[in-house]
């Protein structure tokens, strides 16, 4: 496998054109053009996306967000740990390991990571290593969350 | 508009084998049928859904959790809300107003509601009085959140 290079996204009007390629497009993403367009943020201002790039063109992405210790519900012992959304590789880049480099970006952090898959990928995040935790109607709602544990960190039972 | 009559479901092997007829089915639905299978919950139980049958047949569904006040960070004053999410009809019984049926219930309960529905039904949540909150990625991650407001309840503000 090529060992592409993961990199931390800025807010530019570049980026926001190259997002909307991605269909899992959404209010997120509207937002911050609205935060630039109206300068609550400044042009190349850090986002929560990491992409990869081939040339000049963004064909793969991920948003990462690292939640504090305090509001975490899955682990044991309670640990901060990566929230990763929005993990998409356009449709002609697929099956090239580009997926794989972005997962392996947010476990090189050694932090749990915690995820909410659309159901039709969970054979793609096995492979990555990650586990289906026991679905709780409180915390989890409509979510279909998958977690990886780094060493040392186990699922909280109920 | 017909007056369609919002059931509870309960949890029987018919309700989730009707279940898979809905696309977002997911770990809930599974989780559901383990714990009737392991006889963790009874046959018969309550479950977080609402749905509308056509004949005996399941055609439309929410599910619908009341969320404690203490966990909410949407409303102004602080509020117990319901969340709202998995409302779906099967595709042959679209636009006769099922949908409309199981909000309107929803909203029946005079309490703030909260959905993250997929993007492309917001013109569906707009007409039934939804609104779009501002974007918070510590709160909202992955979400594209609306909510509706019962009078007295505001959208809180940053």
């Amino acid at each position: 496998m090529e060992n592409y290079k993961v990199k931390r996204l800025i807010v530019n009007y570049k980026t926001l054109e190259e997002f909307k390629k991605f269909k899992q497009y959404g209010l997120q993403e509207l937002s911050m053009l609205e935060d630039l367009q109206s300068n609550i943020i400044e042009n190349d201002s850090e986002s929560p996306f990491y992409g990869i790039y081939f040339g000049d063109k963004l064909v793969a992405r991920m948003s990462l967000y690292k939640v504090d210790k305090q509001f975490d519900r899955y682990f044991e012992p309670q640990h901060e740990f990566l929230e990763l959304w929005k993990l998409e590789v356009l449709p002609n880049y697929c099956n090239k390991g580009y997926g794989t480099a972005l997962v392996n970006f947010a476990k090189s952090f050694k932090l749990p990571i915690k995820t909410n898959p659309r159901v039709q990928s969970h054979g793609f995040w096995e492979r990555m290593g990650f586990e289906t935790v026991t679905y709780d109607v409180q915390r989890d709602r409509g979510e279909n969350p998958l977690v990886w544990l780094p060493e040392g960190v186990k699922l909280k039972e109920d």
